[in-house]
């Protein structure tokens, strides 16, 4: 009350609430475009160009389609461009084309538990909302699930009611299965750079291999990246969350939405890695009985269940669900593309996250050959390529807990001197049900504990490797360099005590040169010894880097 | 369709797209939380004390109070807190509380040109999402307007519906005004350090002398930060856009909304800096009479109008809107906190960014004294204290506009050898309208082409100065050194040369005293010189820094 007396003009609270109102959705994001990834002319196009692949991939993954796409984008003027893409997935029918494009939070991805690239039901109705923002038009879809029909449809977004407004709708009787869709964007820019769409596909398709994609740019240059596998990737399975790191609250939403009549059966059935036997080891550490109805569950019962989770043991959560690129064709692309010195790929095993989510970290380092980025003037630098559920992260980097955990790493202490300007190439691929994006715009992840100390532990592992490549290689080049000179010299020093001996000089050569060669086997010997020691070494540093790991 | 074949299995998309659902904007942040900065222990916590004290800091500042307020976190249980902050605002009407606290996209900021902490919505909605989150449990409000009632509500959010749902209600009759917001956290941790809520809190005091805060924490230490200007801030008072940079989509919303009949008027009422001048000025770039009624303008049109906004000139964008720090306030400020032995502050003028927005930097550098980030072991580092609307930004340093620009200069261009490991400390200030912030959380600026041009130029000025204090700071040592040397010599060789020449060795130390006296004054002159050299330098690296800006 103090403050009264020294104002003079005071506001009053009902004066102030005057100006109280409501906004929907799409008004918050058409204010708030950054959130989206729409902050810049190059970035923008990008981020039109990631929600429409991002989107198709999605569609064929769960159609159990093999993805063949084209993409167009045509310049219509100064930062006036057009983008086209044509996908072969399932399409869309007729009466959620409207919500597809033209409404936000809505979608068939938000409540499943399952890796998708999409998770949020923002992304498309993004784009048409930024079409119509930056030129005042309407996106033209056209899909068809292959019923004998496909439908022409322009739409906009009204931004006050977060619905989608259809200008035209067309029917053609055409047996078609796919979806098309165009539009054009104003204040944009493209270009060939780091975070180009180009890039943004070149990327994509390192990411999954199984993916066929045209790109053909402004420019006319038209780029077609084959698919280097056929086989469809097993379709992303629903996945109970696990129990471990589960949250009261989810848990309490869960319990609302069961079908199931009791608790315990609430938890076999809704929960992943809980058995009957789980259940009544639950029962022992909890001071309720599981036959409760789960609707009836309170807060303080579902807090018990939750600190029950901790105590118990349970297995791993389930692999199915999680669909990582593959050791493998991961190798396959980085030897291909990268024809690095060495390469290691690390599989790390699935686990979870706060909330009971389940993740898993795949990670690959490659050194020498193509590997880093080239920068102008000889200079190379190491390159990271961060991917989500295999979608290439080309911005934030800063902020990204991925990047984050790359530059917590000591590379020194495997062998590496100058980290930033070596010919090194990292990727890493984090998988989820749910990726703990720090933004709408979903370019980087929020540095949760768990998923960093994975991250970390697969990024130390590759360390190690390389180490024990790099101090082999290194004896190794020593070895040689002294067999050369010992054998260089062998014939000279022969000669010589040829001359003071009169012995035969051949003869000489000859012995010298075996008991050099004898020596090298020993030295042989002794630099397999060295591998062994420095294998011992190296299980040493790894119970040290664990024990980091527990540290944090 | 070729896919087609070589599936077995594939799903339909009516099978698919049975799982559509729409949801709410609470449950979309529910699930993605780390969008509004709930990731990690430490950084929730924080969170939330941030939303609490900006919350109040807007409301004292738009009713024209002295902000007072007391924060007070108390431990529970591991994990587990209480927060509880009051404030001398000017309280809730009752019919706006729930909204207030239990819906999102809800306030009376969004719609307004104006410049505030908060601009969303979201923030203290997500803090009641949150408390619940993790507790189950309601956050209590008491709040009176001093009309002679207090209110008392417990409330939670109705996550799928994004509404309140009051618990209770208690009406007293008392004559108090403030707000009294009060509830629980679990999964949250308090410590000291960089990023805590103590950190924020002092950095809260730096940007608003007007405010007097004090802060109990968990440990039970009891802060007091006591205001240090006793003058409110000029309340913040509704700018409309500035016709520079105005996006199309955003000119034809605003023309649906006015209140003029023909569009002359509405550019002249419904615009900054369009007079009637202007206005004709304007008819004569584009094809259609802008006497016609803004209702009816099309894209075309209105396109016509952003275009020729663009070629004619406007005044600068008002300043009475935007409220900085002052240069003032922070010299003040950094002088009693560092003690630095050079400081120097740049207030650059307000100007615009994308859509209109009008914006200004502020920015400080201090060098020496208490400047800089201690760290572990003696060593300092140089440290960035960065701001939005004078709210602390302590989070994803990485990715924010502020940081990049700090990290784009080259420092060594100004003298400094070792940035990065100088006693520096850099304060920058954005104060706008609307900060494009790159997620709801609010802690870091998506980097705007207009608004990273004004960050370069605020620190390249600085830059410049820091150069010229350097310089003539060396070279004064330098001129010492040398005075010292010539004095200590002159009296031995005085002695010397009296031996040999025969001469009275006081004269000749007189004389020689004398001589190097006259010889520094000549030193002196040069010295002055060299500054006018350097400061004719020191345009010339002006120019070519503009050069550079220009050039990107």
């Amino acid at each position: 009350m103090a403050a009264k007396k020294e104002m003079d003009d005071e506001r009053s609270a009902d004066d102030l609430f005057k100006e109280f109102k409501e906004v929907s959705i799409t008004e918050f994001f058409r204010k708030n475009k950054a959130h989206l990834g729409y902050s810049g002319k190059l970035r923008s196009l990008t981020t039109v160009v990631h929600e429409l692949v991002t989107n198709a991939l999605d569609a064929c993954e769960e159609a159990g389609i093999l993805p063949e796409l084209e993409l167009k984008l045509k310049q219509l003027g100064t930062e006036h461009y057009s983008y086209t893409i044509r996908d072969n997935g399932p399409g869309i029918p007729q009466k959620h084309i409207s919500s597809v494009f033209g409404k936000m939070l809505a979608g068939t991805k938000f409540h499943r538990n399952v890796q998708l690239r999409g998770q949020q039901g923002i992304g498309v109705a993004g784009v048409t909302l930024f079409s119509q923002m930056t030129t005042g038009r309407p996106v033209r879809i056209m899909t068809g699930t292959g019923d004998g029909k496909v439908v022409n449809i322009k739409l906009m977004v009204d931004v006050t009611k977060n619905e989608a407004e259809i200008i035209e709708t067309k029917i053609l009787t055409q047996n078609w299965r796919g979806t098309e869709i165009e539009g054009e964007l104003k204040g944009v820019l493209f270009n060939l750079g780091e975070r180009s769409p180009y890039e943004y596909i070149r990327r994509s398709a390192i990411a999954n291999p199984h993916l066929t994609i045209s790109f053909l740019d402004p420019e006319g240059r038209k780029s077609v990246f084959n698919r280097t596998s056929k086989e469809v990737p097993k379709r992303p399975t629903e996945m109970n969350p696990h129990p471990k790191g589960m949250d009261t609250d989810e848990l309490l939403n869960m319990s609302k939405r069961t079908s199931a009549r009791r608790v315990s059966g609430f938890l076999e059935t809704d929960f992943s890695r809980i058995s009957k036997a789980k259940t009544s080891e639950i029962q022992s550490h909890v001071n309720f009985d599981l036959k409760k109805n789960p609707r009836k569950l309170t807060w303080a019962e579902a807090e018990e269940i939750t600190a029950a989770f901790e105590t118990v043991d349970f297995m791993a959560p389930p692999v199915e669900g999680l669909t990582p690129i593959g050791a493998k064709q991961i190798e396959n692309t980085i030897i291909k593309i990268l024809k690095p010195e060495f390469q290691t790929i690390i599989e790390r095993k699935p686990t979870v996250y706060g909330g009971g989510v389940p993740f898993q970290v795949e990670a690959a380092i490659a050194f020498g050959g193509n590997a880093g980025r080239r920068t102008s003037g000889e200079g190379v630098k190491v390159e990271v390529m961060r991917f989500a559920n295999k979608t290439p992260l080309l911005f934030d980097y800063g902020g990204c807990a991925l990047s984050q955990a790359v530059s917590s790493i000591e590379w020194k202490r495997y062998g590496m001197r100058d980290f930033d300007n070596s010919p090194i190439t990292i990727v890493i691929n984090l998988v989820s049900t749910h990726v703990p994006y720090t933004s709408a715009g979903k370019q980087s992840v929020s540095n949760d504990e768990a998923v960093q100390k994975e991250l970390r532990m697969a990024l130390m592992e590759m360390g190690r490797k390389f180490q024990r490549f790099h101090s082999r290689k290194r004896r190794l080049l020593e070895r040689e360099e002294r067999k050369n000179t010992l054998m260089k010299y062998s014939s000279e020093l022969a000669i010589a005590v040829a001359k003071l001996s009169g012995k035969d000089e051949k003869m000489l050569i000859d012995s010298l040169q075996k008991l050099i060669l004898a020596k090298l086997r020993l030295e042989d010997i002794v630099v397999e010894q060295e591998d062994i020691v420095v294998e011992q070494e190296d299980i040493f540093v790894e119970q040290e880097d664990i024990a980091v790991e527990e540290g944090t």
